[in-house]
């Protein structure tokens, strides 16, 4: 099977350091969606390089950020949909950073940057390897679209609104999702759907301006202490969410998922290296344990805490104003909207009707069966690039808009990316592997070519 | 009465000005204990304003900022010593300044700028009536000391090391505290005392890097729930402080500090208009519950809360670091060391062993009795300038190193400055009413009058 991509995995061995430049000029494109930094000019640079490969491409405004739509004609009757976004975290804590997050650097073999894995750098990787494919071949073996926003990492507030009016320019057969690459052993992985999320920031107002602490220590509310008898009434030491309803609508695993999971490989290990975690919560060891509580259980996750004086030494301060930034993470049938009104319940439940609550955005929980044709397809199809099959992993931690296109348009999802453990998304020295980059590319290569095929 | 001051009480009025200009200079000088910036210049700003009086003058250097000393023989072999300091607190929120902290300005009749309260209007306060009776009548009443340190507001670390080791050179009859002024209703008010602290910052760490919420946030301890939930083990709702022996060596208040608290007036309208509270703690109203919670009540009081991002809108981050700046505000006879003690004994009681202490600082309570001859005579000379009898608070909400003083050198204390309710120490547009600060040099003088005649 391998010799038929022989002369299009020597295009992309060619090109890969071009490739690697274009992705480094995007990265340098701050297009930070929570700071609304850069993101119509790096939706300019996306829509850019889609027109330079022949694509019909469309900038979107929408309220926010604009919207990148494109599509080029291939071979078959059929079509596959491209799901991206060019927006990514925050940099900060900046001083953690060992280059700049905006100059990409390589280093060891990897490339440094902010988005080069999530998900700037599968965006030009998918560009990559189109270029391969009409490069030796003139044209696509099958129809390709691009849905590309840049507010994923803001919980996509604009993307439904935008999907659900533009059915007919986005119909597809399937749908390659942002995400994906291979775990700490290397293996290729498959995710089939992402917990959803409601993302909240509470805040308190005791005072209208902060007060000597021996002034008002005994006398006056401190918006601090109320924000943290608030957030303790949300969830107990053994991690029990404490919100009257918060679990009702959650749905057991499949037997097929729970299957999937306790064939997944134990990541304790792996864990403890990368990320300096002394134990694991709740008692934890690792293998089903840990896979199981990674992706099939909700969360309250304190993101931030922000009250008073933080700078160096002692200031004796009574704050006057506190606030969290709060996520959710949300499994099948959980929904943010009913999370947002249980969370106000239960605050005001509890004597807490003094701390306001801003909704900075949801996404419901999303997955596609395993035994879908497409998946099929896309799991097959991995191994003759990784020379071994590929692991599913039936739902991921993370969280994403993909409930809003299997809604709409009613596809089959798998991801498809270059990501590994390491790649440090939403942290600093976020990087991917350039042989990863490589490998994905001749997978993306073989995922077209089966697909039009079929 | 009056008429023996009316020389240098015009000697007052004609240099107001002048002593305002040498006030913004020392001002203009930055001197933040808490960020060591400025702190050595300020100490020789000081000491050269001494100086330029005739004062035999020493700057003495400590481990951490210089303590200035300063001494000038007087009429009368009685001796006077001033306790003042020259740090201040950082300016921080900057951006609730309406004119730049170290840059004073005149708006209103008021002076604005960090520091012109406390301490930084005293000290020059003290050298503008100083100069008043050295112009009108050649030579002090008596001999006046100055002990005029740096790190007052980082809770006197050196202070104590360096009193109990130059006993003999700050010997002394009597000593004048920094603090003091009138009340909302313009009533002069002498406080007796100082509420004790204990400074500390709590800090947990756990993992070597934040991790995205979507991975982590099941699995991994979150250090921002591990600070909210022992937090939350060491107040609860009703304010009671839940720490093991907390209030052992608590001791009630004397029926004389009940009868002065009693009689003060009632602050809750004032604490409402000034300060934008809405409801005191525990249902307080008013009155003598306020006027007691606010001294005789030890607190535990989170001054600052620092953890994962705290940025605009939303990032998914699971934090590996959170803190927290906490005052604990003592009355007799509480220790800071014990108290100290007690909270690490608490926090590994309630399996919080992961949660670091780092000791910023700490002082014992001190109080002196209403019925000290010394503290007869301030209190009685105040009528002469404010036209009224001043009152007595047994004790200020406040902390300081007045004990170190009290203990090392066996002095009365009483306090005399220029503030007023609405001074703004410790927070931003920090001020002084311009007619106070001269009510407090006529004051001054007469009570350096009445001292060298006893």
């Amino acid at each position: 099977m391998s010799s038929s991509f022989e002369k299009v995995d020597r295009s992309l061995e060619k090109n890969l350091d071009s490739s690697i430049e274009e992705l480094k000029r995007l990265v340098a494109q701050k297009s930070i969606s929570a700071q609304n930094i850069g993101l119509s000019e790096c939706a300019q640079l996306v829509a850019g390089m889609l027109e330079k490969r022949g694509f019909q491409v469309k900038v979107n405004p929408t309220a926010g950020a604009p919207i990148v739509t494109a599509e080029k004609k291939g071979k078959s009757p059929k079509t596959l949909l491209f799901y991206d976004h060019y927006d990514v975290q925050p940099p900060e804590p900046l001083e953690l950073w060992l280059s700049e997050p905006f100059k990409p650097e390589i280093r060891d073999g990897m490339l440094f940057g902010r988005g080069v894995s999530d998900n700037k750098g599968n965006i030009v990787n998918r560009l990559f390897a189109i270029d391969a494919i009409l490069e030796t071949a003139g044209e696509l073996p099958c129809t390709v679209k691009f849905l590309i926003e840049g507010e994923e990492e803001v919980s996509s507030a604009n993307l439904e609104d935008f999907v659900s009016s533009h059915t007919q320019e986005l119909a597809a057969d399937a749908c390659i999702w942002e995400s994906g690459g291979v775990d700490q052993n290397d293996v290729p992985t498959q995710y089939l759907g992402l917990r959803g999320i409601c993302y909240v920031e509470l805040e308190v107002e005791t005072a209208s301006m902060d007060v000597h602490s021996g002034l008002g220590g005994t006398i006056f509310p401190n918006a601090a202490w109320r924000l943290v008898w608030a957030l303790n009434s949300l969830k107990n030491e053994e991690e029990e969410v404490l919100i009257k309803g918060f679990y009702d609508d959650v749905l057991p695993p499949s037997d097929e998922d729970l299957l999937f999971l306790k064939a997944l490989p134990d990541t304790a290990e792996e864990y403890r290296t990368r990320y300096g975690v002394k134990e694991f919560l709740l008692g934890m060891r690792g293998g089903m344990d840990l896979n199981f509580a990674e992706v099939y259980k909700s969360s309250c996750t304190i993101c931030g805490l922000s009250s008073g004086y933080q700078g160096k030494g002692s200031k004796t301060v009574l704050p006057s104003k506190a606030s969290a930034k709060i996520d959710f993470r949300l499994i099948p049938a959980q929904k943010p909207e009913k999370i947002l009104e249980l969370l106000r319940n239960h605050l005001d439940a509890h004597g807490f009707e003094d701390i306001t609550i801003t909704y900075l955005g949801g996404e419901s929980p999303s997955k596609t069966s395993a035994s879908d044709p497409f998946v099929q397809l896309v799991v097959n199809t991995a191994r003759d690039v990784y020379g071994m099959p590929m692991q599913i992993v039936p739902m991921s931690g993370g969280s994403g808009p993909n409930f809003i296109v299997q809604e709409a348009l009613h596809l089959p999802i798998a991801s498809l990316g270059a990501g590994y453990p390491g790649t440090g998304a939403h942290s600093p020295n976020e990087n991917i592997r350039i042989a990863d980059y490589l490998k994905s590319a001749k997978y993306i290569v073989r995922v077209l070519d089966a697909f039009g095929r079929e």
